[in-house]
């Protein structure tokens, strides 16, 4: 099958956009290589359980045999073309990071085990991809990337001036005992802001969100950002004089409902001391309408109220308010927020969250440290994937050489390494060709390579100093001197 | 400690040079904030057990507490002045593989346990840091990208167009139950040549590691470069009638030469079926000072020597002969190695190795697929790190922004907001300050993130339409209209 390509403007530059879906990443399945007219292999090993297990069996059963070709369960291999889309994706996260001002940080993928632990119940710990290491330490790959944050912040706790900007991209895991088609692996950007108590941090995370949804093409009515506050169910929980120490955990356990039965989640509040009537002043706080009615119920001039309006006008300040709704029920399963919540859904509600992040002043001194107002947000490279091919977003970026170098003969093999050398040294890029082959498979592969020119060295031109340099777009020829050769 | 900085033009590039050494990473320990006179904390991790330990049981025994700061043990955490100088070193990986042609793809960091245990007796694979997973399956954390690559290769085989140029940078991981001060991760940079059988393969590779060597500034006189081929030991063995499949892991053996007493060696080739004599025919062979001397005891017209040759001649004319060495005592560690290997030394000898590849056309075989010609190295970030530092080329990139805005009133904040948004849409790195603050702290901040400009939104300007614009080099203030903002 071979995709429809065709140029669109987004945001002020040219795209190249490609009519198909396949995987999450592979926007085609065009053959990139051409040897062979079967199709690809879907590399992704999602929902491949079946098909992965004959290939595991054969792999340990017949020993010597064929080693199982798919990676670990739950994860994926990038080819090339795969990987390239990946990089235009992050490319972009990084550059939108950097226009905000933010630096880039790294952590292990590894941690320990007590990094995760520590705030207990939420579902991202119930699905830790956690083991014992060698040396009887409790160890885990990384669930997500806010505890790394936090412990690196408290590390630099007095040296570091707040506030921090800081962004990361990097691999999170999670292991599900059940297969539901879900990976166990997915890539996370996330832009944090250290020492900011005032919602301007979270417009301008909120903003640094919306500027990379406009430069991927992805306007208002393709994008929502759901915004309330967890201040919502700490006021209802104070009515009921439950401790404010209650907010994450029932947080994470409302965040279910609209997975739950109304009875399961009624019966789950109960177990963290919500009584009935204080249940249904909750569900009440997460169905209001608007901020009014909101106001209406938890009495006028409430701090969470006070302070979803400022985030409001900010957001006209910033230019993103049409990607803004405010919607009590977005509550995020997460039970470290403690102020502003939000999630970026797709309008028409197909998909699961796009990103997610909000408010978190108390995680530092959950961990032992000095509290210091956080907030930030967690951006899958899923999700997002899925949206931007479903919109025909999502661009091919192709394998692009600047030069093919063939020598015609093999005694010119010298004189062919040291063009290439001169061309590269010049900062072209070159790929050299290593083997005689004919010029019909030469032309071929100049083609997969996206060579713009091929550089042939032939014994007459040679004779006379020169090389040809054909130019594959013009099908022009020159012969060039090599010392000219740039 | 304040770093000692000057400009120095490397490979016709100027770079930042900073007279320090303190982590293999860090090149200053010059605070990038300044709100603290303590010195940074060594985030690496290496050689600091003891005090780890410490921090550990606190966080384990007092439940509550400051939890660990650390990462786990032999990891690194890169904090954003880290991280700029290790992307600076992909950013050069990257680039060269890219002048070559290469694609980049890539592989999850934990696979099968199979996938390294297939060809057994490597250091690399007492070392693998493997575990069961939750289903009871045998994973590990990579200790290598090689088999990964083999096991994308084979899982293309017959749709991928060969020859296939693929690099990859990628972490990798091992496990010693030994402190010795060693990492448990480090990052590898791999360059894969997949369907050349000749040595043109070799000397292609070759010259990638010295166009990263010149373009960072180390020339023959800081580094070496040593080849032989894994056909000696062939030869050798096939001398003896020991069998070819012997070679590689002979070949291990072998290369602990200088770690182990020479009665050590000799007992473990026994035990892998190598007579006295044939061990004294292997060690004399790995002692030839010359391509002529090994030929003298292979006898003349062997197909290893006539490799050598071929490829000393190809590095000629890519003019990177003064790098290479023969080196007949160059083995390399790994089994699956079967012609030429080399491998990259600090000329002083005082490093261990800063990379190393070779030949290796048996792996998609030993993996149960069809046998391709294969040739490829990695080059890891922790030697050539020390080595750069040490010879004072590790640049120290700094956090720099394009504008600081800054609104002097609160009430101009929607407008600072405004002009942020301006100047980021027209591809300005904007820090936008995000509360009241003093002018000195401005201004200290403005040093902080290397701003070019600061952007003034003071009310009498304002009132006129206008903000001010400071270039933080000159001194000198604009007023500019907001229109005419960029």
């Amino acid at each position: 099958m071979l995709a429809t390509r065709h140029l669109t403007l987004v945001g002020g530059r040219w795209h190249l956009r490609v009519a198909a879906s396949f995987t999450a990443w592979r926007p085609s399945r065009k053959q990139r290589y051409t040897a062979a007219a079967t199709p690809a292999p879907v590399v992704d090993n999602e929902e491949k359980g079946k098909e992965r297990k004959v290939g595991l069996s054969l792999a340990q059963e017949a020993k010597g045999g064929l080693i199982d070709l798919q990676p670990p369960r739950g994860t994926r291999d990038f080819l090339p073309e795969d990987l390239r889309v990946r990089q235009w994706l992050f490319g972009e996260f990084e550059a939108v990071a950097r226009l905000f001002g933010f630096e880039q940080f790294e952590t292990p993928v590894l941690e320990s085990e007590a990094l995760f632990t520590r705030k207990a119940g939420d579902e991202i710990t119930q699905q830790l991809y956690n083991f014992e290491d060698k040396g009887g330490r409790r160890v885990a790959l990384r669930p997500e990337l806010t505890p790394s944050l936090a412990r690196l912040v408290l590390a630099q706790a007095g040296r570091a001036a707040l506030p921090l900007k800081w962004f990361t991209i990097g691999q999170c895991w999670r292991y599900e005992r059940t297969t539901r088609g879900r990976r166990r692996e997915h890539y996370q950007w996330n832009m944090d802001i250290v020492g900011v108590p005032g919602v301007g941090a979270e417009a301008e995370l909120l903003a640094a969100v919306c500027a990379f949804l406009q430069r991927v093409g992805l306007g208002p009515a393709d994008v929502v950002i759901k915004v309330s506050s967890r201040g919502v169910l700490s006021a209802v929980l104070a009515r009921y004089a439950i401790p404010a120490a209650a907010v994450g955990p029932v947080a994470v356990v409302v965040d279910k409902m609209d997975k739950l039965p109304l009875a399961k989640v009624e019966e789950e509040l109960a177990a963290l001391g919500v009584a009935a009537d204080a249940a249904a002043g909750i569900l009440a706080a997460t169905q209001a309408a608007s901020l009014p009615e909101l106001e209406a119920l938890l009495g006028p001039g409430h701090e969470a109220i006070t302070e979803l309006r400022e985030l409001f006008a900010l957001a006209e300040a910033y230019g993103i308010a049409d990607y803004l709704q405010f919607d009590a029920s977005c509550i995020r399963g997460l039970s470290y927020y403690t102020g502003v919540v939000f999630e970026g859904r797709d309008r028409a509600g197909e998909l699961r969250a796009i990103f997610g992040g909000g408010r978190y002043d108390a995680l530092l001194s959950t961990f032992g440290g000095e509290a210091q107002p956080c907030a930030g947000f967690g951006f899958g490279d899923c999700v997002i994937a899925e949206l931007l091919k479903e919109r025909d977003l999502l661009p091919v970026p192709a394998h692009q050489v600047e030069d093919l170098v063939v020598a015609m003969d093999e005694a010119l093999r010298p004189a062919a390494i040291a063009a290439a050398q001169r061309l590269r040294r010049a900062g072209r890029r070159v790929d050299l060709l290593l083997e005689p082959k004919k010029m019909k498979w030469v032309f071929k592969h100049a083609e997969r390579c996206g060579a713009a020119r091929l550089v042939l060295l032939a014994p007459e031109e040679w004779a006379a100093g020169a090389v040809r340099v054909k130019d594959l777009a013009t099908r022009e020829e020159v012969d060039v001197l090599v010392a000219d050769l740039v």
